[in-house]
This record gives C-alpha cells, sequence and structure tokens, in this order.
C-alpha cells in the first residue's frame, strides 16, 4: 500500500458528488432547452466539470441520458409494504406518478425511449423486481396475487404511455384507477 | 386560369411520390444508422431529393420523423368487422403489432416517443378514434361495451411500452392475451 491508493474512487465521496452534479445539470438543460439541444459541452459547463471526464465516464450525450434516466427513482428505497397487496400497489404507483410527473422527468422519460434497447431497460428491471418483492409478499401472506409481468403492462404501461404519447392527465387518482383494473384484469378467466 | 396552374399540387401525384421517396429514404436510413445519427441532408441525398425541399415540406427533422412516424399506418383502411367487439378487437390489435414489429418500425416508434407533444399524439388520436368505432357498432349490436380510454391503457399501451422499453416478447399472440385482459379489466368492479 502507498499513498497512490487515496485516488482511488470512494462511493459517496468526490465522485459521487461531480456524478450528482452532471446529472443535476443535464437534467435542468434537458428540462430548459429540450433534449434535442442539450450537448455534453454544455452539459460540462453548467456542472462546472470537463467535457473529458463526462466522456470518460458515460461514453457519449446518450449514455449520459440513459443513466441518468434510469438511475433517477433509487432501486434502494424503502417500498410500501402495508400488508395488502393492492394497497401496495396503489402506494408505490402514486409514487410512480409523482416521480414522473416533475418538472423535467417528462424530457428525461422521452430521452429514455428513444434510447436503443436489446434487453429490459434498467428502470424496467428494477420495476419488475419491485413489483415482484411486493407480490412475493403478498404471495407469504396467503392473498390471491398475480404476476410482476401483468403489473408492468396494466399498470406501469399506461402511466408511461399516457406520459409519452398522450394529453390524458396522469393524476395521483389514476392510481387507484388502474390498480383496480390490474387486479380485475389478473382474475382468473372463468371468474 | 394560366399555364401556371400546372405547378399545383395534385393528390397522388408529383408531391405524393416525392413525399412517400423521402418517408422510405427516412425509414431505411433510420433502420440502418439509428435515430440519432440520421440527418436532413443523408435523408435528402437517399431520396435523390434537395434538402430544401425536405425543409420547405416538413420544417425539420423533427418534423418529419413525426410525420412519417405517424402517417404509417392508414387511418383510411378498413377497421376489423366480425360482428362481434371482441374479434374485432383481437384482429386490430393483431394489426397494430404487425405494424409495429416490422423491420426500423420500432426505431421510428422510438423516435416518435422521443418528441414532445402538448396533446395526443396523430398516432394515439387516431387510434382513439378507431377504439371508438369497433366500440359504437358494438353498442348499436347491443354488446356489452368499453371505454376507448380503457382500450388504450390496457391493449395499445403494454404493447408499444414492450416495444419501447422490455426486451418481453410481442408476438402476435398477444393480442388474444391483452383483449382477454382488457375485457376482464373493464367488466363492472362488482361482478
Amino acid at each position: 500500500m502507498n499513498t497512490h491508493t487515496v485516488q482511488v474512487k470512494r462511493p459517496g465521496g468526490r465522485s459521487a458528488h461531480v456524478q450528482a452534479q452532471v446529472r443535476a445539470a443535464l437534467e435542468a438543460l434537458v428540462a430548459e432547452e429540450g433534449r434535442e439541444r442539450v450537448t455534453v459541452p454544455a452539459v460540462a459547463e453548467r456542472a462546472g466539470v470537463s467535457a473529458s471526464s463526462i466522456y470518460r465516464r458515460w461514453g457519449d450525450l446518450s449514455g449520459l441520458l440513459a443513466e441518468t434516466a434510469t438511475a433517477r427513482l433509487d432501486p434502494n428505497r424503502p417500498l410500501p409494504d402495508t400488508g395488502d397487496l393492492r394497497r401496495d400497489l396503489e402506494a408505490w404507483a402514486r409514487e410512480l406518478i409523482a416521480h414522473m410527473t416533475q418538472p423535467g422527468h417528462k424530457a428525461l422519460l422521452k430521452a429514455a425511449a428513444a434510447l436503443d434497447n436489446q434487453e429490459d431497460t434498467h428502470c424496467l428491471r428494477n420495476r419488475k423486481v419491485e413489483a415482484g418483492v411486493m407480490i412475493e409478499r403478498a404471495h407469504r401472506r396467503g392473498e390471491p396475487t398475480l404476476a410482476p409481468q401483468q403489473v408492468i403492462d396494466h399498470l406501469v404501461a399506461p402511466i408511461v404511455f399516457r406520459l409519452l404519447f398522450g394529453a390524458d392527465a396522469v393524476t395521483p387518482a389514476l392510481a387507484e384507477t388502474l390498480v383496480a383494473a390490474l387486479f380485475r384484469a389478473a382474475a382468473p378467466a372463468d371468474r
């Protein structure tokens, strides 16, 4: 061990601080200028870092957009745990709606939708895992359950689709409407 | 009337032909290069027209992408009319799936998702109108019906969301799965 070890990146240290600054600068610029007009040098100037440090960490603007758009809802945050799957999913959906309707977040959602992907996006993977955790808890409580894919198709997809393509209001109350429809949709066909 | 009248645009004439060439060039370039690398001059060269004629008609690349992405499923095509709403919606969903999974169309769908919109996109408006036509026919036949918004939320949204964000297969069989879920979701809550 020698003095060079002080240059190792420390999680939560200077590196995390710079990343947060760069993401905040990107979000502000996308909200103000629109995604089409944002460049890496502009983000670098706003964040007070060198453009080369952005290229080094994220490759290019697409990489930065993708990472920022998908890293913004902390996958380690506590999930709703009310003891009832329906109420858990309603609270979770309200949280997603509150997050995605913040100023500037629609533009990042659009940027994420535009990116090439050969597999599930980080964001979708995280939402599937979260749905799975809440469903698994309900299963252990003996509640009738549903599949994570049904939660994606009938709860997450309509919220995101409305934000991307439509003028249909995405309000907190949509959480209850869609969760009720999801539970009916997921009921056995012979019910 | 004088000889200048021959310069008036004729629907289906030279103007329509040029538009079709430009759209085809755009689709080919997006499929080959990805949306981020496509420029108006490149589209013009591929289509064998001047870049200025593209700027004149579509304003810029965003305008061309939006118009091409939303104009590709002919809103005047005949809709399924089987005499049964469920079978109509299944046939309609299979048609949407077949259309959106053609090579290059996912890239255009992503381009459309990335565009700014303050109101429903043309594409969404057309799909709502189509759902409304099939639902209205069912209503006149005395069938239990549902709302066009439910068709958007539980049939169109999951298909588009899977294409934009996921690796989940979008196959023709998804039409039946989602239409069955839609009918359960749209059933009265006290059923």
